[in-house]
């Protein structure tokens, strides 16, 4: 590999939680997501030279998760040489679609290349998350997991971490809806009661146990039934204008379950085939037309390929 | 069908919460199990004529769950003829086996059968909680279903009942050791918190996915490495003399995982051989050797099938 040899990835974003599944389950889509770019320079350090598609991000490699990733992975490696890295942002920041973890997940996916793959994909999890722990303060694995991975994704335990790709058994189009409101995941996790009730948890774990089966005995309607939260959605949906009608219009509309993306703002709702989900993205946007409130949809099936390589070029990054 | 014909129908002990499943998991035995006989009789009412196996339970139709169960049967289908039955029970009361459920299960698809299948599967499972109505005071399904339908079943929800038969996807084998002490299902569960720290809820589902995850992903090591409980097992098993040496001696010989059975004090091991679950049960036994209390062991495969007939005769039932 050639010193001024470009590596260019693309990550894309998540939907964490999944109604049932919360802190553990999350999935990938096809898009919005965010490439990286990076490739090795002589002189040591990290310099991030562009950052595109967004502004307001910073530049300093102690800032940005992208750096903050490199960073880790070239300390660990004791590797001296540095990297110049460029950030494409495809994505809305605070939407709750993982957009710390695409950035991150595309990051440890382009370095890893850059140096010859000597980190495995669980290992890439492990520095995506150095990202996460970034970006919100806690390292948690729920986006960038499917993000590398694709497909549906359970993050069963943490210490030590144990993440179960569980891929995509049959066929899902995700529809999401991204009202453009600020919303802080730190409020977001701030607002949820650290006990629960036992006989909420029982229903919760019921919940997550039939999705899982509905999903690995491709049985759509289980999958659909199951997919409901009532220990975080109430909390949540406050934050959330409109979310019980975008909800109720989705599953009007034949999506099989909705619910919030992540700690929202964002609504996603399933679908079993890409006509319905995008019947149900007319209908979660008629909800919000005349509300003031922009919004961003998007309709992505559920793929098997989360992170991957786009171009290996000797293009100059300007021209990205 | 001729009115002196009896039906006998045979249903299995079975293991419910199975560490990480609180509440929603259950999985059938092939043995030990109860039968229950039935044949029609002109005149009305329900009598039970015989319990074998077992001293001290009542022959009164209102009071024994066999009775409980058949009663609500006929009188949901206008049914004006009577019913003499017999139980011959071939397991332990008391014993976190789910014998209450093994009855009802019997007697719902004997009577079931014994009527010309007038009740789907479904609407069994409803009747034989009848039983675990009366028997517990709380009509739940994640013994009588597994009881009924044999292997894996999940109990997603109760409002409306959602029994999902996940079956058997691999093999396993299962170890039972029975102390005989008595524990009442009523102190076992009075003793639990009815609230739950949201930190221990996610560990708790996280399993539970992994377990699902393992049993139909046919994944031997993450099946094993979910089946633990953080927030159940350290309340119930100060019930259980030697709990912990037992599960230790249990995983030390090689089982996947162990806990307790439904809410004890019988403790199950899960192994993926028989010879595995053999050498299960030697450590198991070994640990209560001289410890002055009795116990009974049983390995069994965890079958497809739960709730059989056994036989249909003409026989008396006094040749049991």
């Amino acid at each position: 590999m050639q010193n001024n040899e470009f590596i260019k990835a693309y990550a894309p974003a998540t939907v964490a939680n999944v109604c049932c599944g919360f802190d553990v389950l999350g999935f990938a889509l096809d898009q919005p997501g965010d490439e990286v770019w990076a490739r090795k320079t002589e002189q040591p350090g990290i310099t991030i030279t562009a950052i595109h598609g967004i502004d307001g991000l910073s530049s300093d490699p102690t800032e940005n998760v992208i750096g903050v990733v490199a960073h880790k992975m070239l300390t660990d490696l004791h590797i001296t040489h540095g990297l110049e890295m460029q950030l494409h942002k495809g994505m809305p920041v605070g939407s709750g679609l993982g957009s710390s973890a695409a950035s991150s997940a595309a990051a440890a996916f382009a370095v890893n290349e850059l140096l010859g793959k000597p980190f495995t994909t669980q290992a890439l999890v492990l520095y995506a998350m150095e990202g996460e722990k970034k970006a919100s303060g806690s390292a948690h694995a729920d986006n960038v997991a499917p993000s590398l991975l694709g497909g549906f994704v359970l993050v069963r335990d943490y210490s030590p971490l144990d993440v179960v790709p569980l891929g995509v058994p049959l066929d899902l189009y995700c529809t999401i809806l991204y009202p453009q409101i600020e919303l802080k995941t730190s409020l977001s996790r701030s607002i949820l009661k650290q006990e629960i009730p036992l006989k909420k948890g029982i229903t919760q774990w019921g919940n997550l146990a039939g999705f899982m089966a509905g999903l690995l005995m491709k049985d759509y309607a289980l999958l659909g039934r199951s997919l409901h939260d009532e220990i975080f959605e109430p909390e949540r949906s406050i934050l959330i204008p409109l979310f019980h009608q975008v909800k109720a219009a989705a599953l009007a509309a034949g999506a099989l379950g909705a619910g919030i993306s992540g700690s929202g703002p964002s609504i996603f709702a399933l679908s079993a085939t890409l006509a319905q989900a995008q019947a149900v993205q007319e209908a979660m946007e008629k909800v919000y037309a005349h509300s003031g409130i922009d919004t961003k949809t998007y309709v992505s099936q559920v793929p098997d390929q989360g992170v991957r390589l786009v171009e290996q070029s000797l293009l100059q990054p300007a021209q990205a």
